[in-house]
């Protein structure tokens, strides 16, 4: 079995991510993540047992007596997020997952709090974390740390589990859950995610929402993927070239309005501007074709979703809010729900869920 | 019945309070609050229940079994604090009532976690909360935010309850409750409110304690208000006409002693500098005789109580703290157990613990 | 018996600390602390006891049912962390404490959120906090004020005990009790403490930890204590006066192989250089030969071990620490295990979970 403490960190950072994931898994062959480090662990198996799990676990849910029973699934548990970049959105969805399950929270959510780490390496800080609780859900602007931090826990006496929460530019593996999540949810009792076309919308170029969602599709049988974007944000050529290699359908476009009448799902994106490398690079580009609206809700079919990662500024207007079609709401509260759903697969209790008498 | 799906924001805004009361009712015609917005939704009877489900309360947590018991009453409940407006005195008295209760919690309460809110409307922000917690106890500055989010919220697929604790300078109405309940204890065996004499001392002009405290009062029968200030930090007269229209007892003077001669209760208040609009506007106003000490507590009846809302500065001398009618610190206890009530009836708890075994 | 309400707070406060003890129990002549301030109130007795509760809780916390069973010891009680001097590595620790025997918890942990207690005296702040919690863990920069407030919480209608998690540069008693803690299990079976040789090294003038731990292991028979360190950071006179009036035997130093080679414990500190009284005061002392590594690591017994109080900078080398002989890491855990102790015999539970069926 490929295991962490086999390999040394320079072998293991080299290796490309198929190769990495067994290391990443909680028991051999079996896929399931231990540590949950990259969107790319997650084949169409995986998805599904966590989709179906996540149902369970909502379901359950409903009941005070099914809540209370969750309360204490890990109730014996106890859960770091380190959340060196701030994001609360993010941070109270893992909280409330980590709730659900009745496990109990420390945190270091900002700056000022985390500032007095600084004369201590990233190893140290975690190792402490890791003293004191049995899992580490972490967001950092450094990318790659999540992983480091996992293979450098693994080969400690204190192997706990590490949830990456956002690290750089590079992975949110959790938000591509919870899109698919969407995706399967919003398909389920119409023939499922195959042969759906999506179209993502907005700024395609920065960002790790499109990316990691453009990968897990492929997971899929023929979903046509459309990328409508201005010409300075769009989709870059690595995310394309691994779509051409899988054989995956796709379109480049400027065309919200069309691809809003073949859209299955449009996935609108907001503009990243907080990645602009001169000032005012974002508000040089025109957007006013890249906005969803009255119009597009008036083109899209009636079993057509909108998703958004949100926040949102003005992608999608306010009047599109209350319409059935409008996912975005029931997507934040999904990820909540999937999030449970790993976080109690991590520690083993995906089966004591399916089958408990709730 | 009134509900607020059946209405637009526009039109429920431009309503006076009396008109709004029943669409923030949990049960049609049965008064007590869904929303918790402004003080005015509590007449005599709501006072009256809230007070009794707070004593029984208080009376139940305190044996071991029974703060088990009423830990496990809102287990499968989540509330989020939303205090945009930091005041940990506030949050601590709400979270140690979502604590008593078992409610699991949420929270963003400083400006440096919250700024990054700045980018999205107040509706998202709040809808975002909405999806994760099953309560939003939000303080703000912004004047009449918790109305306008909680028409959002019953207007939306999740429409959870939201407590205002406090928003600008117009609201903050669990102080009020905390205030009415530590009256109604103090006189509980001792003939009640009706016909008492309540001083008001300080700054009465800025602030909403006095405002609201003196509107609840006119819930009780003969209850004599008698306000004392510099005449720079009266009270408004708003205040007054509300009292004259209602034909209320009350009078104006600037004779701290011979308010509490008579007083069976004197509520002392801090000059609130926080609002001044020039520089230095508060230091200039002569307020040594608006002080609280040793004198005013040899003229002050065997049963008369001393009230605060805290923080203090100078308005009550320290030598007063471990008197028997310094209630001030009771006060902030009872604003855990009266909030821990309140909770409690919003999501229709009142009878099954009126009724417990314990 | 000794009690903090036959006393003013102007005689306590004059009493030296052995004088003081009495005072802080939580029952006479039992010598278990109610209100735990400084670490001379540990005597080898109380010591051991607290060591053999930390070893049971974390015997008890292996299995699900253990953990639940602790979870439910203190429930009832909810504990307010107030740390005006931030510390996220103690508070922490002292979390996950509450967490594992069930206490919920309030916070105050930063600048930003506790400036707005300034207008308020720390007396008021304190009975704002005890009118919400049963405990208050608190962390200060300054001396002494965890003793005040204990005298003022006791005498108040609200006597809830004090926990000192670090009062300005002179107490800081659980970090004595988990260094002990750890000198205790790593001997364990070897002999216990008695007549070992413990050798402190690098910046032994500032800080507490080798102050309070100096002191405690003179409960302990013929433990010889060697101080290795830069004459300008060598240990204070009054540290050493100790010693002498209790007739242990001690070393001066600043060869810190010599000590490493007869060393049973070897206890490294950082240069803590934020108290500098003069800019770049500790940048200009040579501190090359305080440094832990290889070279060191190869000189010292097979049974010796290694300790850090944490965080470290550069005075350990990352090479050491999978050693088995590295117990700072495990001297952190300790932590969390003996403040569970502490906190669960406060409230009285020291019997029921020695007892219980786990």
């Amino acid at each position: 079995m490929a295991k962490l403490t086999d390999i040394t960190w320079e072998d293991f950072s080299r290796l490309d991510l198929e190769a990495k994931k067994p290391y990443l898994e909680r028991t051999e062959g079996d896929g399931m993540p231990y540590h949950t480090l990259f969107a790319q662990q997650f084949d169409r198996g995986i998805l599904e047992r966590l989709c179906t799990l996540a149902n369970r676990i909502r379901f359950i849910n409903k009941s005070k007596e099914g809540a209370l029973y969750l309360k204490n699934v890990l109730a014996h548990k106890r859960a770091m997020l380190y959340f060196s970049q701030p994001s609360s959105r993010t941070f109270l969805s893992h909280l409330a997952a980590c709730q659900i399950l009745g496990l109990t929270t420390g945190s270091v959510r900002d700056a000022a709090t985390s500032s007095e780490f600084k004369g201590e390496s990233h190893e140290d800080s975690i190792r402490t974390f890791s003293s004191y609780f049995d899992m580490i859900i972490m967001r950092s602007p450094e990318q790659g740390l999540a992983e480091k931090m996992a293979w450098e826990l693994s080969n400690s006496e204190r192997p706990i589990p590490i949830l990456n929460a956002g690290s750089g530019k590079d992975q949110h593996p959790t938000q591509a859950l919870l899109d698919i999540y969407t995706l399967i949810r919003s398909f389920e009792n119409k023939g499922g995610i195959d042969g759906r076309t999506v179209v993502f919308c907005g700024d395609l170029k920065r960002g790790r929402t499109v990316r990691s969602l453009s990968y897990l599709l492929t997971n899929f049988s023929d979903v046509k993927q459309v990328f409508v974007a201005p010409p300075e944000l769009q989709v870059p050529d690595d995310v394309t070239a691994v779509l051409k290699a899988k054989g995956v359908r796709y379109e480049i476009s400027n065309d919200l309005r069309a691809g809003v009448r073949i859209a299955d799902a449009v996935y609108m994106t907001r503009i990243q501007d907080e990645w602009d490398t001169a000032k005012g690079e974002s508000a040089k580009i025109d957007t006013t074709g890249f906005k969803f609206g009255a119009e597009e809700l008036a083109l899209l079919g009636k079993d057509g979703i909108i998703m958004h990662p949100l926040p949102r500024r003005d992608e999608i207007a306010t009047c599109c809010d209350h319409d059935p079609r409008a996912m975005y709401w029931r997507q934040m509260r999904n990820g909540m729900w999937i999030r449970a759903a790993l976080i109690a697969s991590v520690f083993g209790f995906e089966q004591p869920i399916m089958n408990c008498g709730y």
